[in-house]
């Protein structure tokens, strides 16, 4: 099989980041389920149309990068969390480091302000550059555009 | 704020699909709350030891390209979703022309074979790139390493 050739061209030319995270918090919870910390989301001006239905107090998914990850090597296809004995195979658990250093947190809107989207319960670095925001849908009652 | 060169490079350097989805099904569903259509995930082979610990009736956040979606322009920064009126804001809904054209469902695993992961409640089309595959964690009660 060989699917590299066409989706990474397809990647290059098409993924960019769409704005930055940014905390002045010096300690980062080790996942979103353990964080009240908070920080902002800062998108880019070509999209803050995109954000005009975001609303306080909602929950939204962010995709983001890992952007301080080391490089993935086959010694990190399993890898030992913390408060665990043995390894655990990287697509079981939260490890940022992974073989596409792509992050997803689930996040409470505390306000927008424009183009800042102020958010709590984060567990990204400062700096991480941000690819995606996409509504938190549990089922099809709570999916603004997924409704039969 | 210019924070598109580095980030940039970075993905250039470091994203490329680790496996790829396939479905017979004729008809996709719009979103995966809605889906009980039955596809597979097959796992390039330098990554299959990290599937070690995925489950049977867990189920899994698979990442993914909207490959088939048009190029991002502004005129897509607001869509009007099916059974709705009026336009939403892009990061409001599940739409795949997005401005990176990144997927993200939830899916419940029926087996695994191997480097083939057989799952059900799939929304994408045949031949979607699969980027990452993470545990579904609701909160800090069901996530394998976050425990505190």
């Amino acid at each position: 099989m060989n699917i590299t050739e066409g989706p990474l061209e397809y990647l290059h030319a098409k993924i960019k980041p769409i704005g930055i995270f940014h905390t002045d918090a010096k300690k980062i919870p080790r996942h979103w389920t353990l964080s009240n910390v908070e920080g902002i989301l800062t998108i880019e001006k070509e999209y803050a149309l995109g954000l005009r239905d975001i609303k306080t107090s909602q929950r939204i998914i962010v995709i983001f990068l890992f952007h301080k990850s080391p490089g993935f090597t086959s010694e990190f296809l399993l890898q030992t969390p913390p408060h665990k004995k043995e390894g655990l195979g990287v697509f079981s658990i939260c490890s940022p480091v992974r073989p596409n250093p792509i992050g997803m947190s689930v996040l409470e809107v505390l306000k927008i302000e424009r183009r800042k989207i102020f958010v709590k319960g984060i567990d990204m670095l400062d700096g991480s550059p941000v690819l995606d925001i996409k509504p938190y849908v549990e089922n099809k009652l709570n999916c603004p555009s997924c409704q039969e």
